[in-house]
């Protein structure tokens, strides 16, 4: 998939949602707990339920490692239920990875080979050589964790090179020159708003995939004021809020609710900007 | 297990030796292809030849994630392999993981519980939050990337905060705050032999895990130069010149001899250190 499929498909579902599948096998309603992989068949009504709002979807790895092999048993049977029935989806795996040379070319081909994700969230720590090898499969990207919504992100991501460059705008100069807009996209967490702007500056045409809008508190509105461009740019992601919306036997209702509610105004600012 | 405890181990065995499981299924000689988990067959007589030799054992993650769930069975198995036979061998996940905070703890359950890892790598980008939930974990630690031995060390881990300070070297200021000498240690390659002095400054205490001797080029004499204290203070990493040191049916021989002949060396410079 390339930049502007994607942005093809956003017109065509008014949409820029991309739900988290942060699937955390306590939380699931208990009448699933019975079947053979509880944690997909929660992740498979909950797409079936949201598909229709959205663009994206990205299970959270951690959650699955947590079950062993099970887990990864899990995982492998929603990635191919979303290539299976939903082929235009765009499916990315929260990995979070990095790694030399020879052990990131190995992580390449268990995300893009093993399992058909179309994304892998990487960090920037090792460097150029550490993303490369992802780069080299076609139609595939990596999505660079730049700016991140949480507390901690002001340990190193927001330090100051000299007087006018904090660290997360180095990563974005330096690494937007190892791909291109159709094989990288940047984690900028719905919390840093005012930041947004600074970056759209810096790579005016990449996608952003951002977090954090819903359960960690950031504004949808803001964050496509200052983020959106003439391809639309985002994908904005919620998790807990779309998947928990409901623990009972009718969680797949409220997410698709949920979903629904956040494709509504994503809808509203699509076509205010003349998007759709 | 405490740095102590490693310490004891390492006087006891007159070796700082981590080996690291980097099993490349391509690599593994064909007669235990037959098995039903070659990997875990092939890291089950490598252990056994080497054990002696070593105090830690390192499997790097994305070597067992490219098979899928039969990978994760054989990481599993390792595992609990080098916990049943040798229950003092510490166990490293080479992982590089770093997330926010609820999904790490995730990991750090996956990591600590799931699997019955002492330690994991860390990525330190997403800052404090992200490494937090792993020191909540009795006897386990996390080995935080500081400065590693690839190409790519130079796109952002060198680079100057100011005159005086490179970002690695913040990075080891900041967080040895968050845990303390028995519970974090430092990946620090070993390819950058003369950064260890500075390290050593900052962190005399810490435990320091050391790749990058062997096939990546650097020097054990250096390293423990540079990087020893009054503890050891190291752990050196070697991967595939010990695990590939002969790919035909005499590989677990082959093993063990490049394996004796590291430990031979640190038995030398620890001899000579007055620490044994």
């Amino acid at each position: 998939m390339n930049a502007e499929e994607i942005f093809r498909n956003i017109k065509r579902k008014k949409s820029f949602l991309c739900v988290g599948l942060d699937t955390d096998y306590k939380k699931i309603p208990k009448m699933l707990l019975d079947t053979e992989y509880p944690v997909f068949e929660f992740n498979k009504q909950i797409i079936d339920a949201t598909q229709k709002y959205a663009v994206a979807y990205k299970p959270n790895l951690a959650f699955y490692e947590i079950l062993g092999a099970a887990g990864y048993m899990s995982l492998e049977m929603t990635v191919n239920y979303l290539r299976e029935h939903y082929p235009d989806l765009y499916i990315i795996a929260d990995a979070k990875r990095g790694d030399i040379g020879n052990t990131s070319q190995m992580y390449a081909h268990a995300f893009f080979k093993t399992l058909d994700f179309d994304a892998i969230t990487l960090s920037p720590y090792m460097g150029k050589d550490s993303i490369s090898p992802f780069l080299e499969f076609d139609g595939k990207w990596v999505i660079l964790l730049a700016l991140t919504s949480n507390e901690g992100s002001k340990d190193f991501q927001q330090l100051h090179l000299g007087e006018k460059t904090q660290l997360f705008e180095e990563v974005i100069r330096t690494s937007s020159k190892w791909g291109d807009v159709n094989n990288m996209m940047y984690v900028v967490g719905a919390t840093k708003a005012d930041s947004l702007k600074k970056i759209r500056k810096m790579i005016p045409e990449h996608f952003l995939l951002v977090p954090g809008v819903g359960s960690q508190g950031g504004s949808l509105k803001e964050v496509a004021e200052y983020g959106m461009n003439d391809r639309c740019g985002l994908l904005v992601n919620a998790s807990r809020s779309i998947i928990y919306a409901d623990v009972t036997n009718k969680f797949e209702e409220a997410a698709a609710q949920e979903a629904s509610r956040l494709q509504a105004q994503m809808e509203e600012i699509l076509s205010s900007r003349l998007l759709i």
